[in-house]
């Protein structure tokens, strides 16, 4: 494992992203300790405010344009012409050649279940009838365990504060894109960015997240083309009914070497015994704290 | 420890709230596992469309009334009139005597960290600095340690299903009300919503819940007037700020025997040695499920 098979990653060290504080422990003992800093920022798409996000802002320039790809505001083959993010005013604007037609859509919001501004556009759900996720990606077990160990060695906001989410774009069992956030979708939204910008396809790709696979993360996955979706945490019904509709493999409360997968199983090649594969030490444990 | 404590709790065996579904492991072998029921539910305040929420749906009027609680569209002396649950077609109808001034608040949003429909409204942030959290209220280690194994043991959806959220309103070592559901916010709501139809004050309480310390979660704690925040994830760095800004008990990171508190130390009796405190048990751990 070498850190270059990133190539983005979280930088724990940024003095930006953590706040050292000041507190007690269990026994009233005086400690010192690292918090996550969560800013807002204000999104502009040319001369209209979208939305104000709280986030970490270490990429802000994907967050933005990942938020305005998945909300179908910005559509492929848009082209978008200036991205200036002013961060004494906590404001960024998304700048694109042609109109869009994002305001009627405004109108139609949905909330989902997962984390917040989980707004899901009623033509979003309109479109899942034409996916078409390819069959011919395949996940090896042993790949999953590798990626997992991975993930959770490299340095990260999480190691270092704690109440963060992660998200990991993946291709074989190699770990590409590693954003973190205070919110689920920002980083959700930082990894569609850096597709959307860099030209990364989905289809090949694995989406792994800390988060629960909800309805949006399953929604999230599709709109990235993504047909594998793996996470350590749980499944809500919704999640895996959709998943189902669009044969998307489904594998959660992946665990050291434990894992459910309730849907599209066929994806999945079973390489590594489970007896093989490295039990969790309680140090990499997340120990919940994106919860 | 009775069960009569809980003055309300989830009902993990209301077949509504999970669903059975077919899956494999991670040798391939098939498995039957439960999940997490979520179902749309539309609120209406009157006449006029709010909201749609995605939620396990187990207490559609506590939650109903929260939200518009919570989003001060339902002031304290506001006389609710009637509450219609429609199940079959997934709407829920407030009705209120007066006339509310709530659309001119739907312009001015500000999407939060937490958890979906994470929406505060301007003069929530505005109204902080007259907040007054009852200095006298005090939390005993001992009283801690008691909420923790009885909220962890109680069956609830988490146990059964995991993937979820859950919230508790205690008063000294007694829980009183448990709230789960797959987002935060509604959790907070159901018990918001209790309090208000039942006229429970917020100053004596104690506020648990699995999830961060956010902003947003310190925004609620104080509209509901509760002086003391305990949760076994982590913080944020506004979420500290904001707790100190009002001078409430922040609570974190608690798990056994350990925990750390990052504001409001004075309100802590440190009347349990920790080292006499139970470990956690493993099979008591939050996996993580809700992150």
């Amino acid at each position: 494992m070498s850190d270059d098979e990133f190539l983005i990653a979280p930088d724990p060290k940024d003095p930006r992203l953590t706040e050292r504080v000041e507190g007690a422990d269990q026994d009233g003992n005086p400690i010192t300790t690292s918090v996550t800093v969560e800013r807002p920022l204000t999104l502009y798409l040319n001369s209209q405010e979208i939305v104000t996000m709280m986030s970490i802002c270490d990429y802000p320039e994907y967050m933005a344009v990942g938020y305005l790809v998945n909300q179908n505001m910005i559509r492929p083959g848009d082209q978008i012409t200036g991205i200036d993010y002013e961060k004494d005013i906590d404001t960024i604007v998304v700048r694109t050649a042609g109109e869009t037609d994002f305001e009627d859509k405004l109108k139609k919001k949905t909330l989902t279940s997962g984390c917040a501004q989980g707004t899901v556009f009623g033509d979003v759900m309109e479109s899942f009838d034409n996916v078409v996720l390819p069959k011919d990606a395949i996940i090896k077990t042993s790949w999953l365990y590798t990626l997992m160990k991975k993930i959770n060695t490299r340095p990260s906001l999480y190691l270092e504060a704690g109440a963060i989410h992660g998200c990991v774009l993946c291709q074989r069992d190699r770990p590409l894109l590693y954003m973190e956030d205070v919110g689920r979708h920002n980083a959700i939204d930082k990894i569609a960015g850096y597709m959307f910008m860099n030209d990364i396809e989905g289809g090949d790709k694995i989406f792994y997240t800390t988060g629960r696979l909800t309805s949006e993360m399953v929604i999230k996955a599709v709109q990235m083309e993504v047909p594998i979706l793996a996470s350590r945490s749980g499944f809500t019904a919704w999640g895996v009914d959709l998943a189902r509709q669009v044969n998307m493999t489904l594998i959660g409360r992946a665990r050291g070497k434990r894992f459910v997968v309730l849907a599209g199983q066929d994806r999945i090649e079973y390489d590594a015994a489970a007896a093989d594969a490295e039990g969790e030490p309680p140090a990499l444990k997340r120990k919940g704290a994106a919860e």
